[in-house]
């Protein structure tokens, strides 16, 4: 019997972080980890458990600052401009070279540059300047004093510390023991990462994600081998997880789906405690604890959480959730992440009932700060390693408005945004590699693409949400690229046109061609079912300029009305089986081993406004499409040409001709 | 014959840089290290090498994104509201879990909880609405499409990334190598952590920094046994440093004293390029190569830094020479700190030839973020611990008035900056206490102390530099504490005071009290040396008071004029035998094993504006004074009363009593 996939339990994230902390805090779990004493040597980054007071005081004795003679102050007063002042070694003056210890009797340090001694060797010192008590000695003391607290509990250790500490006369340090994380994958469409998949297998990577955030956040963790769908399997892996671990974390089976045992495992080894937490992505959490282990010698139970399988879902839910609890751990307040104010690009409607933790990019275009939601979609992990930060939607809200001023968690620093170039427009696959040039030049520049097509990219500029928009852009009438539609979209912002590549559009289809499509004609055919681009890109005002050449329209093409976003997308469409044909560029057939029947060459151009044209931030980019590596690169991509590369097209490419 | 101690060769530290950057670039030493593969399980944290394109779509299939029944969409349009459609299993509808490959005739699935299957077991489904083609599918690619780029190279991977690298198809990446970096402590004079020491040793620890920096600017660094002062041991040393790493750091003799030999000895097995640059702390640095060791296989030289010994120099050598290099050799931009502005509390001057590099403790008091100068002693390394972060003085400034603005490179996150309550004032050892305690709390408070004085204090509260100040200002006409000062120092700004601790004040002498030392009288005795503390504390206002009220003047005591700054450094006199006694706290004494002789019992308040007073900032603070454990390990130090603490002495204590 196959139960429904809805979640009844769904509680409020605050309320279900309130369960929580009451049951951890019940079993005294919601406090900082014992101490464990460990060598300097290994404590960098570790949290102290303990204060740290001086044992010695540094210098722990009175110190010559300088190299040069010990004398007492008070022997000196003598010396004068004129009349120099003697004093006899060693008795009245005595060679110390820096950190040497005073005699006892001396309480100043004359330098060694001002002093002429007499004698081979030396037998006096002669000096013009009387000195005062103190002067050039490190008194004892200086640095710090025994009994003085060094550094109090509590405190992530770094380099420095370990010298003051070593400096206060330990060489060890009582530290936070790190929290033992047991990390179980379970699924039995699970597959290794590097494996080779079959349709209906999965690459397990949450696993991996988990372990490695495990480890960022200070605990060490125990990543377990796949465990299949089978209630017996998974009672088994949490038992013995349990025996030797703080936490444990089950990824996955923690829906109500046929396969998912994993609320019943947790419920018959100990207790759940919420089951369905009401964020997106996230819902089918479990927080719970597991009996200890008789005769593991564990008091305790050991909590446990249910971590949902969408890679997304798992990510976020050990943030919202785990991390705060290694801190606690740790005796540490939870890392907030820096924010910055930005404004919506787009407008994002959310379930009314959840919290939301949207994906945003985020780019500072002149002044504009500006956070574009990415993909929603929980099984999307690229939308995450592609977030500059999240935006958190509260429950009730049910969204924003595109223009909203919201706060963005940032996952990176505030200054890497700054050094984001931010690209929104067509899709072309040497963006990438200008990305990848980029940042190869080591200086921090990354470039940000969004694909959303040639036209959306002009009106993203227009809006002044990008610094420039790829385009590819056919003007029916007149047969040129882009400056039409400059004209006609952003008629008041001054453009240059820069070329970055011509390249070759044509059909993509399956390995030897096996609907015989050469023409524009064939997509005509009812045996042949297209796959489209999504309106406003440049291949689909391509598409629709060849169709009306031909005296064609939309309804004699059957899959017109099917969009992809991408010619990537476009490729794997006709790849899966799920298309016959489309139309896209030759270096996305490329790798997928398809068929490509060219069509026509275009121009592909950047749109660059005049003032981040000239910016210092733009610069490199420019440089790039001059560089000698990058131009053998693109040359290498089929279908390319880098003839017109870096080629201004039009200085001022949205001023009317006329003027 | 000695040498003398000035760096004749200072260069500006820009032009020692270009030096060090050609000859670099010259062997090619200059650019990212080459990469190596590793599994993903060990990869994060570490940097790509290359970029990473996908190996495979994800999902590499469509996939059902419900649990539900996989349909032809197009079979599914005859369904309403009042009439449903019917397929038959498994020919027409056939039921997926979530992530199961759609079969290859159907395009949607139709969620569980919208269908009613039909007989036992189910021969057919019924269901009220039609779909859209690809409704609830995860379509092939998109995540991602095979061929994309996942990332690029000189990328610091986290843990999402470690996903969608697996998820792309892989389970290996190459990451850049680890730079091995060879740390060589040098000095005849040091002895290891953790050892007793006698006068003239000292602790090495600098090599501790030195080896936690480089690990945690992405390298991997080997500490070398310590080597005395002589020639052929650093030879050795080097030669052998040389042979199997990337970069040789050679701690201290690096200066020109008569035991510094880095310079010779790096001359002899290659050549030095800059000895000495502008830097302060810093001066005595060298920089240069060593040839590579014949048969070791290896063509280029080996880059070596001549550190400086001063554990502050260390340090902050480190950061700015060898920093860069080592994320330069990662393929990163050398990381920026993040920075804020701030006023500076008092004047600096700063020698004019150097680029000074002065740590500042930083607190944000009200709207006022306030800048404070810590000691600018080389060898203070608390004074790099409790930095918040640098103000950069360029050469040729000569420094800076108090009140400037300047920016602070800062060594925490701004949000810390927030979190720190600054406390200004008189020295007292509960102070530490009550850091301590404020940090076991774990809310990422912080309590930063500054020992200037009761006065000082006062004047710091006046100028908003500060949240609280500590005193125990006696007044000799009234018997009162504390508010006439207030009344006096800050007449405008309301104050509370609230009383932290009663104490003993008294004489520290040495164990067993050799100058029989009983009464004020005593400090007249020729025979008797005393330490003061500086004008302003309260305790030196004490004196005061005393030697007045029995008829002694400043020049009745031998060694007025000589001024500590804490308790603890005049028990440091003490103990060292620089005094024969010193007016101080109880507690001071206990730890130093020295004798103390009580002279009067004195309040020890908190000043407090009312508008910090009832901040957010300050309750955890406050609420402490009330804490059953504070109160505990207050009563446990010697000579403090705790019967008064979190008494209000004074609401509005410089309000003149007639109003």
């Amino acid at each position: 019997m196959r139960k429904p996939s809805v979640y009844l339990e769904d509680i409020p994230l605050t309320e279900a972080q309130a369960h929580w902390r009451t049951a951890l805090e019940k079993h005294g779990l919601f406090s900082a980890m014992p101490g464990e004493t460990l060598s300097l040597t290994k404590a960098c980054g570790r949290v102290t458990a303990a204060p740290i007071w001086a044992r010695i005081s540094v210098p722990h004795y009175h110190a010559a600052a300088m190299d040069g003679y010990a004398v007492r102050a008070a022997d000196t007063t003598a010396a004068t401009e004129t009349a120099p002042a003697t004093l006899t070694i060693p008795d009245q003056a005595t060679y110390v070279d820096t950190g040497n210890a005073l005699p006892q009797w001396a309480n100043a340090v004359i330098p060694i540059e001002n002093v002429q001694p007499a004698g081979h060797p030396a037998t006096a010192i002669q000096f013009y300047h009387a000195t005062s008590p103190w002067q050039h000695v490190r008194v004892m003391g200086e640095d710090m004093v025994a009994t003085e607290l060094v550094l109090p509990a509590n405190h992530r250790l770094r380099p420095v510390d370990i010298g003051a500490i070593a400096a206060g006369g330990h060489a060890q340090v009582v530290v936070r023991s790190r929290a033992r994380v047991a990390v179980i994958p379970t699924g039995s469409e699970l597959v290794s990462a590097g494996s080779e998949v079959k349709p209906g297998q999965i690459i397990e990577y949450n696993s991996l994600m988990l372990t490695a955030q495990v480890e960022q956040w200070g605990a060490s963790a125990s990543r377990c081998e796949i465990v299949p769908d089978c209630k017996a399997d998974i009672l088994a892996a949490l038992r013995s997880a349990a025996e030797t671990h703080d936490l444990v974390l089950l990824n996955a089976g923690s829906s109500r789906g046929s396969q998912d045992y994993s609320g019943e495992a947790i419920a018959e080894l100990g207790s759940v405690l919420v089951h369905g937490i009401a964020v997106r992505p996230g819902h089918p959490v479990i927080l719970g604890m597991l009996d200890p282990t008789p005769g593991s010698g564990r008091q305790t139970p050991v909590p446990v959480i249910g971590v949902p399988g969408y890679p997304v879902s798992t990510a976020l839910t050990a943030e919202i959730l785990v991390r705060p609890l290694l801190a606690r751990w740790q005796g540490l307040a939870d890392e907030t992440p820096p924010t910055m104010q930005a404004t919506l690009a787009r407008k994002v409607l959310s379930p009314s009932g959840d919290d939301e933790f949207m994906r945003v990019a985020v780019g500072k275009v002149g002044k504009n700060v500006v956070a574009t939601p990415l993909s929603r979609g929980a099984g999307v992990i690229t939308s995450l390693a592609r977030a500059d930060g999240i935006v958190r939607i509260p429950r009730f809200s049910e969204g924003y408005p595109a223009g909203e001023r919201v706060r963005v968690d940032l996952y990176c620093r505030p200054d890497q945004i700054e050094r984001s170039i931010v690209a929104i427009g067509s899709h072309d696959l040497t963006l990438d590699l200008l990305a990848q040039h980029l940042a190869a030049k080591g200086k921090g520049l990354r470039l940000v693409s969004a694909n959303v097509g040639s036209l959306s990219g002009l009106i993203a500029l227009r809006r002044g949400e990008c610094h420039l928009a790829g385009c590819h852009l056919l003007n029916a009438d007149t047969g040129e690229y882009n400056r039409s539609y400059l004209q006609q979209y952003i008629p008041d912002l001054p453009v240059t046109l820069i070329t970055l590549v011509g390249r070759e559009q044509g059909f993509i289809v399956a390995r030897g061609n096996p609907k015989g499509i050469r023409h524009i004609y064939d997509l005509a055919d009812p045996a042949v079912l297209f796959i489209n681009r999504q309106r406003g890109a440049g291949t689909r005002v391509l598409l629709d300029y060849q169709l009306t050449q031909a005296g064609l329209t939309p309804d004699n093409v059957r899959g017109y009305e099917r969009e992809e976003y991408t010619h990537l997308t476009v490729a794997a469409a006709v790849a899966s089986g799920a298309a016959d044909v489309g139309l896209g560029i030759r270096a996305a057939t490329a790798a997928l081993e398809l068929d490509f029947i060219p069509l026509v060459s275009e121009r592909y151009d950047l749109a660059i406004p005049h003032e981040h044209r000239e910016s210092s931030l733009l610069q490199p980019l420019l440089d790039l499409l001059h560089d000698r590596d990058f131009r053998a690169a693109v040359s290498d991509l089929p279908g390319y040409s880098i003839e017109e590369m870096g080629r201004v097209a039009h200085e001022d490419a949205n001023k009317p001709a006329s003027e």
